[in-house]
C-alpha cells in the first residue's frame, strides 16, 4: 500500500500518518519527491481496513493497495501511457521515435557528420556517449565534457534532442546542463543512488535494463525514480546476458511487451546492444518495434571499422538510412504513427 | 571439408577415398543417405592439398572446405533459401506459413472445431500432439495413435497439411503413416538417433531449438538430418531458458535473424511457447515475423481454460482470428506474400 | 496423491479405485512397475477425503499426500537414504565411490592400462563410453559394441564395476548385458522412453542432470524410472549451462546439497564434465565430496593429450592418483567413510 | 602492455612516454595511484620492439607484456599470492579467515550479540550492513552512520575487524572512517567511479562479483582498484544468476578454483548468498573451503525468524557454532591452517 500526500502537506499531518502506521506495528518509509510526498507502508500484516482509515487523515491525497511490488509505475496505479515529453519529442503511447548515433563522441568532425546524417534520415534524437563505462580501466572511457559541449552544438545544427549517459551522482548536474534525456547505463540500473539523483533532477530518464535484471527487478528501478518525484522515465531493453556467444546478449522481446502490459511508461529498444552485430539490428530493429516498442535507440557511425567502441555493432550511415523506410512500414501496418516523416531528398 | 560422392558411386570408389584418408591419418566419417554419399573429413591436420587431390577421384561429385562445424545446412555449401514442400505448402525464402492448433489432440470435437477455425482464419497448416513429452509421468501424455487418426480426419475435411512431434525412433514409421510434417521436439534436439530415423523417413522434419542449445547446436542437429539424404529440415526457435521468470522462456529472435543468415534452412518460430503467456503471443509473433522467420507455429484452442496442457499459452480461436490480419500486414509491409489469402468471410 | 496397491494386488481392485477417482472428475494414471503398482492422481481439485476414502479399498496399500511434483523420489515418502548396489559396490548413504576412467574406450590398451590404474589408486568403478553423443555427426562417436566387450573384459581383470552410456530404447537390452550400470547422459535426461525402458530394465541407473533442467526436473525424470518398479538411481551433477563462459558448465553444488535433501536417492557428481578443465577438477572434486555428495565420476585417461575426445578435462592417471588421498582425507574429515581404501603400494 | 613508472617519477619523464606513444599512435592510459603511476598502453598495433625500447626510458621502473586483459591483478605479472592484513587479520595464501554477522545492523543488542556470538565460535571478522542495496525503495534500507557506530563499538569489545558495505563515491570516506574492509556488493561490481574512489582510499577492499559478471570482468573489475595503487584487493564468490529457481543463486566454485589460479589475489566465498538457504549454507562452506577459497562471509543472526532481510539465508548462532568444526575440519585436512583456533568452553 502507499499513502500519496497532498501536495503542499504539513510535516505533522505526514507525521500522523507514520504514528498510526507505528501503532499497527508497521513501518512507513518517507519519500520526499519534489513534487510529491509518498509513504509507502510495509510490514507483516496490514490490517484490511487501513486504507479507508488512512484516506481520510488530513493532507492525505489517496491511498492505494497495489499487488505488485513496484506501485507507481504500475497500470494498477495509472491504466493510461505516460508521455514523456523531451525537449518537444514525444514518447511513448506508441509513439515510434527513432534515436540514433554513436556509441561514443570521437571528434567534432564524427558527431556533426553523424547528427547530421541521422537526422536526414528521420531520427527523432541524437545519442552519443560522453562518459563510457568500460570493462578494463585501460581502454577508452570518452571524452567527458567536451563530448557534452560537442552534443550541444549537434543539438544547436540539427535541432535533434541529445541524450547521453550519466554514471554517477556527482555527475548529475554536469550532464543535466547539457543532455536532454540521461541515460543511466545496464551496469547502473541498481546503482540506487545514482537513480535517486537523477529523480531529483527532474529531467527525462532513459532506464537501460540489467544485463541480468528481471522485469520485476527493473522496474522497481524505475520506480526509485519516480519515487522522488520525477516521472519522466522512459525503459530501454537492450539485451540480457545468456549463454548464447554467437551473439553479444539476447535481445528479449517478451521483456518489452511484458513491460508494456505491466507499466505505464513507454519502452525503447536497442538493437545495437541487444546483438552486438550491426548485420543483426535491422531485423531486430523491426521486430522490437513490431513488439510494440514505442522506439528504438541504435548506434550508427559514419566509419564504423575505425570506431573507437562498439564499431561491430554500428551501422554505417548508409545502412541506417535504408533500415528507417522499413521502420516506418511496419510501424505504419500496425497502425502507429512515426514522429517524424522521413523527409523529402 | 566435406567429400560429397556423385550418385551411383561404387564401393570401391568410396573405399579409395577412404584409403587415402588414411595414409594422411584422417578419419573419414561415411554418412549413407538415400540421395547422396557424404564422407565428413576429420583430424588434427588436413593437407592443404587434399581438396584438390580428392575432387579428382573417380566417383567424387566435389569436395568442399567448409569454415562452420555444420556443412550440408550452411549458406556456404548452399547460397539460395531452402524450400521445404508440406503436402504442397512451401516452406522458406520469405515465407509466412501459419502452422496453428491445439498443444495437443483431446477429443474429434476439440481438433475438428479447431482445424476449421484456424484454417478460416487464414492457417496453412494445422498442429496437434499425440505424444507428448511431459515433465512429470503423472500428466497427460496424448491420445497416441488415436490423435493421429484425428488429425488425418482434420486434414481430410480441411485439406490442411498436419504437423505432429514423434518422440523416439520406433515411432518413426507410425507417425509418419499420417502426419505431413514431423516435429522433433526441444528436449529430443539432440536425440541424435531419433534426429536420424526421422533423416532416414526423407519426410519434413520440423526441428525445435533446444531450451539452452546454443545456434551452433541447433545447426549441427539439422545436419544430422541432412547427412541421411534428408534436406527437408525446418527450423525453429521456441524459446529459451534464461534468469526470466515473469515468462515461461525467452523469446531468441536474435536466433532467427542469425539463423536466416548462417543457414539456407527456413527458420519458424513459435511464440507459444517462447512466451506461456497468451497475451504476449500477438506482440511475439508480429515481432517473429518481422525479424525474418519464414512464419510460426502457434497453439490454438478452441477453450483455452480447459485445454489439458497449454491453456496458458494457447490463443482462443478468436484472438488467433483477431492476430492473423497483422501478421499479413507486417509481412506486406516487409514486401513478403504470404502463402494464403485471408478468405473474405 | 498416490496410491499404492498391495503387491500381487488383482486388476478389478485396480478398477475399483480408477472408478472412484472417476467419479470425482480426478484422473488415475496408471503406472505399473516389476515390483509395484502405483496411481497418481491428478485433477483440478483433489476431495480431502479422498486420501482417507481411498486408503480402505481393498488391495491399497497407502495413500500419500505428497506436496512436491514428484512422488516416489521424495524423502517426503522414504526419509532413509536409498542404497544402490552396483554389483557389490554401494552407492548412497553417504559414500564416498569414486568411479573413473576414459571418456571413450579407444583401444584394448588404453582402456585396460586406465582400469589398472584407477584401480590402483583407489577407483571403485570404471566409466568408458561405447556409445558417445556429440554434437556433430563427423565426429567419434565410440566404439559401439567392441568398446562393451572391452570393458567387460577390464571389468574380469580388475574387479571393478562398469559404467556406460546408452542413448536410445532399442540399445538398452545390448548395454545391460555388458554393463552394471546404466548411464542416461545430460543430453537424455528429458528422453522419457529410454527413462522408462532403462526403468523395466531393473538395472541400477546413473541419471545425469540436463544441462538446464531445473532440479525438480531433474528428480521427475528420476521419478520416471522409479514409475517402472526400479528404485535403483543414482543422481548425478555435471554441470550447468550459464552464461560464464571461461569454464565449459558450471558445476552447481547447490543442487548436489537440495538433492541430498530432497531425495532418498544417492547424488554423484562429474568435475569432468562440470569444469571442462584437468586443473579445475581436483578442486570441484573436493568440493563436491564437501558438499554431501555421496561420490564422483571422474574422466582419467593414459595420454589426454591424446585423448579422442574430452582430453582437456581428462586427469592423467598420476594427477587422479594424487588427487585420491585428498578425496580420502576429506571425506574422512566430514566423518564420512570411503567404500575402499587406497591400497598399499 | 603496461609501463610502470618508478615512485617518485616526474612529470617530464611520463609526459616522455605518452609522447613515444604517440608517435607510435598509441594511447597511453595513465593511472596515478597513491603508491605507483601506470601507464596502460593500447591500440591497433604495438610495434613488438617497444617493450624493451621503453624499460630504458627515464623513470621507468618495468615494462610488462601480459596475456590477459587484466594485468596488475594477473599472476602473470605476480605469482605469489598477495596477503591482504585487515587490522591483523592476514586474509590468503590458503588463510581459512571466517567473517561472520547480521545482514544488516538492526540494533545495539542486536549486534553485540551476534558479534560476541561468533568470536566465541571462531569467526575473525565481523560483518553487518550499515547502508544496504535493496530493489525496492520501499524496503529497510540500513541504519547508516549509527549502524556503523555500532559495528565500531562491537569491534571495541570483540577485537574483530569490521566489514561493511559502501554503496556509493561520496560515502566512502564516511565508511572508511569506521570499517577495516570496505565491501563492494554485488550490483556495483562495475561502479568504476566506486572503483576508483575504494582505490584511491587504499583500505582493503572486498569486491563481490556481481550476479552475471564473467570470471574476466571481476578480475578487470578488481584491476580498477588496483590501478589506483591499491593492492588490498580480497575477491569474493557470492552466487551467479542462472535459470535454476530452487536456490536463489548458483553458487560458482569453479569461479573460486579458476579465480585462484588466474590471480595472486584472495578469494572468499559468501554461500549464505550463494544459495539463499540456511540450510544449504553449511555444506557450501565446507564446498568452498575445500575448493580453495581463501575463506568465507556468511550471515549469522540471533534469531534469523525475525531479521528484517535475509532471515531465509542466515545462520543461527547455533548452527554457525556447530559449522566451524567442520570448516577446521575440512581446511586442516588440505593442510591449511586456520587462523584462530576455536577456544575451549
Amino acid at each position: 500500500m502507499i499513502v500519496v500526500m497532498q501536495a503542499g502537506s504539513e510535516e505533522q499531518q505526514i507525521e500522523a500518518v507514520l504514528e498510526r502506521l507505528r501503532e499497527y506495528h508497521l513501518r512507513g518509509h518517507l519519500v520526499r519527491g519534489e513534487e510529491r510526498t509518498v509513504i509507502g507502508v510495509v510490514g507483516a500484516a496490514i490490517p484490511p481496513t487501513l486504507k479507508e482509515e488512512l484516506a481520510h487523515f488530513a493532507g492525505v491525497k489517496e491511498t492505494l493497495r497495489i499487488t505488485q511490488p513496484y506501485k507507481l509505475v504500475s497500470r494498477e496505479l495509472r491504466p493510461t501511457d505516460t508521455i514523456v515529453d523531451v525537449r518537444g519529442v514525444k514518447v511513448g503511447g506508441g509513439s515510434c521515435v527513432v534515436v540514433a548515433g554513436p556509441c561514443a563522441v570521437e571528434s567534432e568532425a564524427q558527431i556533426m557528420a553523424t547528427a547530421r546524417a541521422v537526422r536526414d534520415a528521420g531520427a527523432t534524437m541524437l545519442r552519443g556517449g560522453a562518459f563510457k563505462p568500460r570493462s578494463s580501466p585501460y581502454t577508452f572511457r570518452g571524452m567527458g565534457e567536451d563530448a557534452l559541449r560537442l552534443l550541444a552544438q549537434a543539438r544547436e545544427e540539427t535541432g535533434l534532442p541529445i541524450v547521453t549517459e550519466v554514471m554517477t551522482p556527482n555527475d548529475v548536474d554536469l550532464v543535466a546542463r547539457y543532455a536532454d534525456l540521461l541515460q543511466i547505463g545496464a551496469r547502473n540500473m541498481q546503482n540506487y543512488q545514482l537513480l535517486e539523483e537523477v529523480g531529483r533532477s527532474g529531467m527525462p530518464v532513459l532506464l537501460k535494463r540489467g544485463l541480468s535484471a528481471t522485469i520485476e527487478e527493473w522496474l522497481l528501478s524505475a520506480e526509485y525514480v519516480l519515487a522522488q518525484g520525477n516521472p519522466n522515465v522512459i525503459l530501454c531493453e537492450r539485451g540480457i546476458r545468456t549463454f548464447e556467444t554467437a551473439t553479444r546478449n539476447t535481445m528479449d522481446l517478451n521483456a518489452v511487451a511484458l513491460a508494456k502490459r505491466r507499466t505505464h511508461l513507454p519502452v525503447l529498444i536497442d538493437p545495437s546492444h541487444g546483438t552486438g552485430k550491426w548485420y543483426l539490428v535491422p531485423p531486430l530493429a523491426l521486430a522490437g518495434i513490431a513488439a510494440g516498442a514505442d522506439g528504438m535507440i541504435v548506434e550508427v557511425h559514419p566509419d564504423p571499422d575505425r570506431a573507437r567502441s562498439d564499431g561491430a555493432q554500428s551501422l554505417s550511415c548508409e545502412n541506417f538510412a535504408a533500415l528507417m523506410p522499413k521502420i516506418h512500414a511496419v510501424a505504419a501496418a500496425l497502425g502507429r504513427t512515426p514522429m517524424v516523416e522521413v523527409p523529402e531528398r
